[in-house]
């Protein structure tokens, strides 16, 4: 019984999504589908790879994951499916696979309609007409080489993050994602910056504490966050209302 | 394994929806439930047709379509259970099946809680209290002819959509449903009019481009949408913003 | 097939609740794995705690109720797993379970990690590194005690909500909850107050109606809500904004 994972940008109430369910479950009817999220800000391909880069190796192998934030539907960019550690990622070439495949992934085929036998494809609803198509295969079993050739896993799209920089005797990082607490998770690996503080304004720093329950009320507080990034967070609020940053904004830790 | 798919305006919060499926797996362990949206705005019926007229027939034959939008519970409206090319419709007879079913269905029955043993219902909850178990005893492969008396097709309730009309040498529409993005679908079919342009304010044209891509930055254009239906849109944005356009309001084509 | 329900106030655009799911399935691929919501307020464990009030029982025994609106989290808070009639509860012991377990629960353990053969929790998400392994755990068929050691029931943290009162000839009690509809549910069982009008303000009463169809346009009416509370509502439309009332608010009723 495969599981099929969901991310798109869709919202549930037009449809679309109950649309791409339908074609999956017709296709293969053994398959689990899992709702990660239909709550992607339309267009925020970073957004929807942030959660895919969350999610994709926590599902057991000979997961498909089906990610549909798709601007660019019906127009240049290809549709593609790729393996890693024996997850499938089923989507359009447009980047968001950028945080879950940091090497080279072991299968890379662009997806054709003709070899997988599917109706011509409407100009905007490729989630439902290709892609849901594709990953109903590859959950069923299908051989991989009929999803269409393989393409060179060099060219993926991907996008570009600013990597945390020295700057005398410090490092200066952003914030990579702002949560639905208000927690700003920054782009500074625990595991690299054993930082005891954090500077995120002029004259403002935040001190590392354990948890949550360590801040006094309404502190800005540094913790290793869940995913082994360093974070702002205010113990029952929101650092980003406290602090007013936001995503790509310029954080420091000395050294 | 039958499919019983859900479409509601309950959204998630206050636990109606969690109660529903506990109704259904309580007594269809075997079913699959999906969720297709919660997310209707609150006694929206049309909103809910919408969507159940484009995701019905992608699910395979045998699913059962649960559809709670129901202003008029507890009142004098009908609880019925509809058959159409294989799948299954429960719900509220307020024409939520409008834009799912144009014809006749194979089966029309009104729902008898006594016929299939259900305790008294509520007088604000036949989703969880009558819906639900009429929908899991069919999910069950239960008969029928016990969910309650055969009713006359003829008389489902049925909203009113108004029809294209020609306008001198022109095609007049309306806006049938805005969704997530902002494009602006219309009620008229691409099969039937195969417009070049189309006017969404007196001296506003949309010319027709192949993909949303060939639009230029911010233009309103017009392309054939995933459900047969000609739309306004813009590529990257949302044609409701650029236009002002809502549900209802009138488009032309020329012929 | 064992059944794993969610109840959390993690939103799902950030992908904490398809971590969660990932955990679940790696760990019991045979769990059913239903969302009942994500939309709780963030730290709002009165909220979640109605939810799970309204849902438990509705599920079949072996259920297992995965519950993570954790505000403490990392802190001195217990984790905890509960039983009762059948249905598995785990989450942090905060008071998330008091609208769902008024008597002693038939099973109540603290989660030891180790014992579970755990790898260190993050201090952020024991959603993931402790609730869900827990969760999946149980759904799985595994010993209880292997969960942890066995804890005193009677010091489970329990929210404290206002007992109707008698003022005089009339019983005062309160709002507790709001819907998406704007119905308001008061704390008053319908099986303890046949009352057959509500004051809500000093100088307005709502007449006692059998459905809301009896309501005329407007008019604040009381019925017998789904969970057995009276509720005020609105034929149509939003007691919350025809009153102003909202949780905590004080109602009365005659005797």
């Amino acid at each position: 019984m495969a599981i099929v994972t969901l991310i798109t940008d869709f919202g549930t109430r037009d449809g679309y999504v109950g649309e791409m369910k339908g074609v999956l479950l017709e296709r293969c009817p053994a398959a689990t589908v899992v709702d990660v999220t239909h709550e992607i800000e339309p267009g925020n391909i970073p957004g929807a790879s942030w959660v895919l880069g969350r999610v994709w190796e926590r599902f057991p192998e000979g997961t498909v994951h089906l990610v549909v934030v798709d601007p660019g539907v019906g127009g240049q960019r290809r549709a593609v499916v790729l393996k890693q550690d024996g997850r499938w990622f089923v989507g359009p070439d447009n980047g968001l696979i950028t945080r879950a495949i940091s090497g080279e992934p072991s299968e890379a085929r662009a997806i054709d309609p003709d070899s997988l036998g599917l109706a011509p494809a409407s100009v905007t609803f490729h989630g439902r007409d290709l892609f849901a198509p594709a990953a109903a295969w590859l959950a069923g079993g299908g051989a991989p080489d009929r999803v269409g050739r393989a393409i060179d896993p060099a060219k993926l799209v991907r996008l570009e993050f600013p990597a945390p920089e020295r700057v005398g005797v410090a490092v200066r990082g952003h914030v990579a994602h702002v949560d639905r607490f208000g927690n700003l998770v920054t782009n500074l690996a625990e595991k690299d910056f054993a930082a005891t503080s954090m500077r995120f304004a002029p004259d403002r720093i935040a001190r590392r504490v354990a948890t949550f329950d360590d801040g006094a009320d309404d502190e800005v507080v540094l913790l290793p966050g869940s995913s082994g990034l360093l974070e702002l967070v205010v113990n029952g609020g929101s650092a980003a209302a406290a602090t007013g940053l936001g995503r790509g904004d310029v954080i420091e830790v000395g050294e």
